[in-house]
């Protein structure tokens, strides 16, 4: 059962994951044939649904990176179907609480250890046979800690039993400090926070992910300690940011 | 940033909203081309999904109606994601208490006001670099009053801090009174809840609105006090009716 | 095998046309669900393409109505696709001359009349095991005549072995005769080549159908001798004049 | 209003029901036409949404299976979308309580049993205008009984005022009783369990069901008392295991 | 590059094919994961279109089948576009002539054999940078011989230059000849035109295909010569057929 | 009627022209939101169909650009779709002779001039109801000139009536020379051609193109005098190239 993610972290690397936020299959594929460790579907942010979602597991099959998806918010429903359907990983934002995180991993999980409902409808086809007894096993659980309160309660939430790590989202955590809301942050109170996190992370034992759009800073988060790191942004920031580009040296 | 329902409101008129029940981008287009002041995405009786009515808003750019969505239920998932898509408004169903309300409010605005989690992805593209410090200035959140239990509480429900209104969904209040449940009301008990209603909206400050089918019934509320209407019920009625009105006058 | 509009002609009498130009499953429903003879689903000027009208085929089986298709052009490969997706009768534009005519007919038909391909996956789901027996006696073939050239081939054009009829586009016709395109015409030039056709058609024994909006007009085209009219001019004419007629009431 | 699923318990036979987990509305229609009592679709396990559920509902019209849903999680918004889009039944996973299976009544009852919101879009088009009287009565609700904690409930459950009834998920019941989730089940201490059920249904003068993928094991549970039997597993499940045996007809 | 197919024939056995008629990417990877050397995607009488068709072919990425499509008429715009998307063959209704044959190879071939135009979209992502030098030999096209006409030819056809071979459309032949449209034809008079057809293609040392459906017909067919066999007849029928069989055991 | 190429060219200079081969409204809608004078909907080796650039010219509407469409081929059907849903340009590939561009021509405009039939269903939405009249003077027609033999007959091509250009597809025009396929060709041999292309339209006083890739050779080419260049090849191919270089960065 292939998990690109998971041989990268077990290798000491960190992995590098592609953010898709248009409903598209055409430029899921495209991503697909990069060199990603991970790829994953935005179904919060992003502009996908499930059924988007679907269609966009199934073109990133040629590729090697394991897929993924976030999750629009804490509710067992997506949750489920997204793993149903393929996804790897749950990256799942605003986990606030300790019992947040226990919600995340109890629905992205079999019993015992969790109330994941049986059905497992697409991944028995691209994991095969025995994708019921390795799931648990295989299933990376990610809790987005961006609020000051998820930042109070950092060292509960990664000590959750079974949480794969905590994943940074800048802009929330920003906004939820009472700085503009931003990516790739060098607000120094908004820095420490991350560190704080990240320290907690690694204290823990379990991995820690930051989203960035700077391949510069992206590497920087690396040599701090992350070993999960989203680049570009997102498809639609890479393909806005690419198009700008081009028309502004054909307009100089 | 263009809100025309806003800018109605502010000159002191009633706005004009037109009702989307059908899953499709060229209705949605013909519509916005009409001089409606808002037009309404309904997502809990309307047969639309979030996939649909992402393309319903990009197909609502040329006019100038300030587009908004009426979502399944009171879910923070589905509305920050139909905010983030573009919408402007949210019609949220079932608002029975103050507790409700102020949960509307809070998925529908940033921090420090809500918990809304920060990724405009469309909305920043059609309404420019500054949304994110306009949106809870902009975006307009509005209570459905339609149960007996929502009535006892409306003086509670319209003090909500920030709440902009609130919208009176005639069938599900007569039903909860004990009658057939019905658009247009005339029966007198359930025209005396509107009217309770309508005058606890306009002694809090908020606006107040009603979805009506007939235009001369929406001319009645407007001179009852209400300032903001829907007419013809939905798309898929004004389409149905008009067809039948054609085929009847051809068989007869 | 049910065929309406073939059973109104034979009753004597006109057929009443429903026009679809809007891509969509539900206003199809909707359209299905009113007394009409047949529905036309538009591939040329609507905005349908063949997998919204295979949809739309399946939203009409609620109705009693005869589902056909006007086709983007004489083109075997959509003439085929859409009858064997269970479309009941073509209208195709721009017939022009008795070997376009005979071309239509020969794409409708199976062998030994015509070359159409054998394999009407969704229409045996739909019409029964024998239909492929019965198609060639049930599929109705309507030519339209909208140029000065086909006016002058109209007698030859009528003729054409196994021609249901012909299908009158007032508005190519009147472009073509140097007159400002329109339905609903009085341009007595207009009219006078009208007439030609419909004597044409009547002198030839097969059908004669026009392209109106106005239920008036659609009459008077029915007292002239017309037994097939299309009113309303298409669902999205019909929605967006409700829609214009509701807010002009609104705004006055 | 057509209900075949309820004729046949009145006929005091035992439902046949096909499970439809393919997004598509082609694989509807081919279900629709054949013998089925009831035809669900699968919005937990099987690949579908909202929207690909709409089309399939317009797809089953053809037949006279009554139209069922099974929702992904026990949640009012997707309940009440179903049944306005024309679901008749809805299969809810996971009623662990009293408390769960008292709340699966409310949302898909109107008042005063329950809380669903009025706005039957599609159901009062293809149920009539008598829909909003008539829903109560004919809506029917399954609570799926596929927990060790559910088992304990059991009595209690089935006790519900106005529940229809049980079904049994044996993939899940088996994981949760520690045994590999299997469909089928010979598991003694699980079909201990099944039967357990089946009584307290039996007891409550409630209908019982149970997903089963053999005809013969079907037939044994009909044998047993269930009065509603899915077959095949799903149409992926029949779809799959019918081209294997050709592939393995022809490499042999 | 991979080509299943060809290489099937390069060890001098027969290829099984499957039959894609559904619109739907999950029934299609499901055909993927089985066992099948090519899977034709069918846009003729299957209830596909390109954007259908482009899912689909995304779909079979998994597998190893060689992905082909049955295109709806010898029509240049179809035929490169499905190649630029992917698929590695091409099969052609109607080709009744040798200059049907020619130009079917001219629009698969890039100049200086053929008039293909330059834009291997999707196909350079699946097939890698050299697509465009290997295409011209990868590309496999088969000629549909189906009517009496094309039987005439047969000689003529089979010795267009870089042509991949014949496929046999019984149906189709049956009702050009006079028969009743049928597949896995005993009629003796049909079967004598499918072995000319067969020994012609032999002779030229073409490849030979027939459409099966019974996989003793299709084994029966190999024995005969035939290098090529879809089984099954369509997805459509397998899924109808395995259903149909279930309730008729469930009804006895 | 915006015609924003139109006006740049009436002011002197060249226009910037983007190219959609992404079947997706949202990454038309971000290539709207960019500075280009024109946007093209790619249907021939783009992944799009009629259906995807219908929702895509309806996502153009934000934007300032001119909207267009490549055919697939020079087929009357899909140049007046494509026309009727609002393309305010086609672009026609192989275009050979000066019969074949005045087929496009004819194609694309309405009587005298041409044969288009009339129905600008969605046209005269977004253009007015004088959308008729002007039309034939704002539709722009570029014949591509992509082979050898179009080369011979490039000066009879070019003084086709009403023709408003030529459009050089370099990748086509290099294999039909005998090189090798290629975008930004250095190619000599090559490179006189396309010299040859220009000299001819501007002697013929109409516009010329050209695809390009990199920004410096569309510098390049506007200072040879072409007037319309496209820029970046595709989206798909800025956005494939956008991400292999940041994961390059992270790699290296």
């Amino acid at each position: 059962m292939r998990n690109r993610l998971r041989d990268t972290w077990k290798a000491g690397k960190a992995g590098i994951n592609a953010w898709l936020s248009m409903p598209n299959s055409i430029s899921a594929e495209i991503t697909a044939r990069q060199d990603f460790d991970s790829i994953t579907i935005d179904l919060q942010h992003g502009l996908n649904d499930y059924q988007a979602a679907l269609g966009m597991l199934q073109a990133l099959e040629p590729g090697t990176a394991t897929p993924m998806a976030r999750v629009p918010w804490l509710e067992p429903g997506i949750i489920m179907k997204l793993l149903d359907a393929g996804a790897l990983g749950i990256i799942c934002p605003m986990i606030n609480t300790p019992a947040d995180a226990q919600a995340l991993v109890r629905h992205a999980s079999y019993a015992p250890r969790g109330s994941r409902s049986f059905g497992p409808t697409r991944a028995v086809m691209t994991y095969g046979a025995d994708y019921a007894s390795k799931a648990n096993d295989q299933v990376i659980t990610l809790a987005m800690i961006e609020t000051v309160e998820a930042l109070g309660n950092v060292a509960a939430i990664v000590a959750t039993p079974a949480l794969s790590g905590v994943y940074v989202g800048p802009s929330d955590l920003s906004l939820s400090m009472g700085y503009t809301p931003k990516l790739d942050q060098e607000e120094p109170a908004v820095v420490d926070a991350i560190k704080t996190i990240l320290a907690a992370a690694k204290k823990a034992g379990v991995h820690a992910g930051i989203h960035c759009i700077a391949t510069d800073y992206a590497k920087k988060m690396i040599a701090l300690g992350f070993d999960f790191v989203t680049i570009g942004g997102s498809d639609m920031r890479i393909y806005a940011a690419a198009l700008a580009e081009r028309v502004a040296q054909m307009r100089s």
